[in-house]
């Protein structure tokens, strides 16, 4: 799924309330109406959404009537900062029927009465979500540490640059290592000045490149030191 | 900022763009409308939105142009599965005069030259991006273990319960510890009902409860179990 579409579906406040529901349980569409005070002609159309996008599925129960869930586990993460803006998408597809499911379900006669079971899993649960907890906490940490860095480096870089070129050069690979082409469309440069500039931060032990799929690609050089 | 605030921004593609072109590096209103072909009344009106929201701020060049740039740290996380959605912001306003750099900048003249300290940051950024691509990495698996878990869980509920609204009662604990009121407001049923069957769970054995701020929260019972 692309990132960028799952961003136009989670700017309606009415799908995300709709997602939110059926996180909570499976819902047919006459609930998912009256719990949200919207007529079902409308959630019809956002469950259409939802469906397209591969975030829900639908099935049929007993009675044959519809009802919608929830159909994949999805990471969307969204970090902005001065110098970076990412956006990124994991989708983790079930393999429920395979996994985990039928030996662990061996393992549990074997073991032990599903009642202690059910409270170890459950425990597991709770240990999950402080874990998650952690790493969020972790990531921001990393994020803001980032953006530190990146003001130093910008600091820095005034100190070594001949000009104006290079200066702009290093903060673009600072972000990424990157093509020549990359560069002069980033920068509005005439590739030859580009180039020329390159050559001279390259003389100087500043930036160094790589032949990828027979293209270079500049980076800023890489020092071997360890720790910093 | 609410989350919810920033999920509405960021469903606008062109809000999304300028946000992108700003964490390149600051720019005045005409080079955002140039690079994004769309006008600069159009252009303000986002900006505002974006200022507003606290996620960009304004600032006056020597000419005395406005230009605008990303004003704070911010990860937006929201993760879709079949038993949670979650939304979580986290906004790291920055100290950047204060912290590290002035400390940092004396170390450099003591110790090395800018351009040696320079390639060092630049590799700790390196770092920096690839410690936050594991963490990705890792939550994704958490996610993924989280819903198996989740499913066994459900499994194992089918089989211990005496009759729907124990099993109802369990899942929505499995989730989070909770009280009365919002068990009885989530499952539309009677205090009374609710009441009777949490105490037959909490008799045999499978739910307890605290007490926090004068209420009682309901949860699966901590077996003290390290490892499961």
């Amino acid at each position: 799924m692309d990132p960028a579409k799952l961003l136009d579906i989670l700017g309606n406040e009415n799908r995300r309330k709709i997602i939110q529901l059926l996180a909570g349980r499976p819902c047919y569409v006459s609930e998912i109406s009256s719990r949200l005070g919207v007529g079902p002609k409308a959630i019809i159309s956002h469950l259409g959404l939802l469906e397209q996008a591969g975030l829900i599925e639908c099935s049929v129960d007993e009675q044959r009537r519809k009802y919608f869930n929830i159909a994949n586990n999805m990471r969307l993460e969204v970090s902005v900062s001065p110098y970076a803006y990412t956006v990124k998408l994991q989708d983790t597809a079930f393999d429920r029927e395979k996994n985990g499911e039928a030996s662990a379900q061996k393992e549990i006669s074997a073991r032990e009465e599903s009642s202690d079971f059910f409270l170890k899993l459950s425990s597991r649960l709770k240990e999950l979500r402080i874990r998650q907890e952690e790493l969020a906490q972790m990531q921001q940490q990393l994020q803001a540490e980032y953006t530190r860095v990146m003001d130093h480096c910008l600091d820095l870089i005034e100190e070594v640059v001949s000009n104006p070129v290079e200066c702009e050069l290093l903060f673009e690979l600072l972000k990424n290592e990157t093509t020549l082409a990359t560069l002069c469309y980033n920068l509005r440069l005439h590739p030859s000045i580009v180039n020329t500039n390159l050559i001279n931060l390259a003389k100087r032990g500043f930036i160094e490149y790589n032949i990828k799929n027979n293209q270079y690609y500049w980076k800023i050089r890489e020092t071997g030191v360890e720790n910093e």
